[in-house]
């Protein structure tokens, strides 16, 4: 069971711009720092731009940065925001699915329950929670280490 | 964010077999009744198997059953069996990671913490849960229902 990559990078794009904490960051730092697709962030940061969570300043002294402050970034909305669905099974995914047993059956309420369970924790995380008191993080992504 | 098909189908398939109560149901009927492929029900059937969850008698008169009580069968240990890992993002992947903020990061314990939520959850039901006191179930899966 995992999450899609969007997620994942999604939220390693979070934590490096509240590390920086309003300093801009380009796509290109964070795609050296965490070995990964330029192309592949630029689309995760379109869509969290247009989704409230950054802002992007264009142009040569252009970058990103925290649309608001780490504490109001809820892990468990940026998973929603990046994730195509919860359709944990099929009879999840609305007016796709054949399965018999869809009316009387107890596995998919027991399963929303799983999925609510999850998004519970995550929703008690905010960004700031994964950055704060972290040291290490801040050598690993502050501006000094480029 | 998914479970894989094989998860759903075993869940399924398992759900039949308890509705059943101890008599043989073969993979054809199986197949037939949720319109899924017998292959793929026959693999699956196999790793049940050869995990302790089902028995599989061979021949004419052959045919799948449970090979313990629907009571003792938790959810959460069907979904362990058929998932191929609970690698929520890439850092969960054993030595497949070069996450540069691995060794200090928090994400990585929240997410943690959110699939132990979830098995948790998962672990709380039983099979036997998921059937009883089903009366459309039963006639959805039942004999007579053929």
């Amino acid at each position: 069971m995992r999450l899609n990559v969007q997620s994942d990078y999604a939220l390693r794009l979070l934590m490096h711009l509240a590390v920086r904490d309003g300093e801009l960051v380009t796509i290109a730092e964070v795609a050296e720092r965490f070995q990964v697709s330029k192309n592949h962030l630029m689309k995760i940061a379109s869509l969290l731009a247009r989704e409230g969570y950054i802002d992007a300043a264009r142009g040569r002294s252009g970058g990103l940065k925290l649309a608001k402050p780490a504490k109001q970034v809820r892990v468990g909305d940026v998973v929603r925001c990046m994730e195509a669905d919860f359709a944990i099974v099929e009879c999840f995914q609305e007016g796709n699915s054949q399965c018999l047993i869809m009316p009387c059956c107890k596995l998919q309420r027991v399963l929303g329950e799983a999925v609510e369970a999850f998004l519970a924790i995550l929703d008690r995380y905010s960004l700031d929670d994964l950055v704060r008191r972290n040291p290490d993080l801040r050598l690993l992504l502050g501006k000094e280490a480029a």
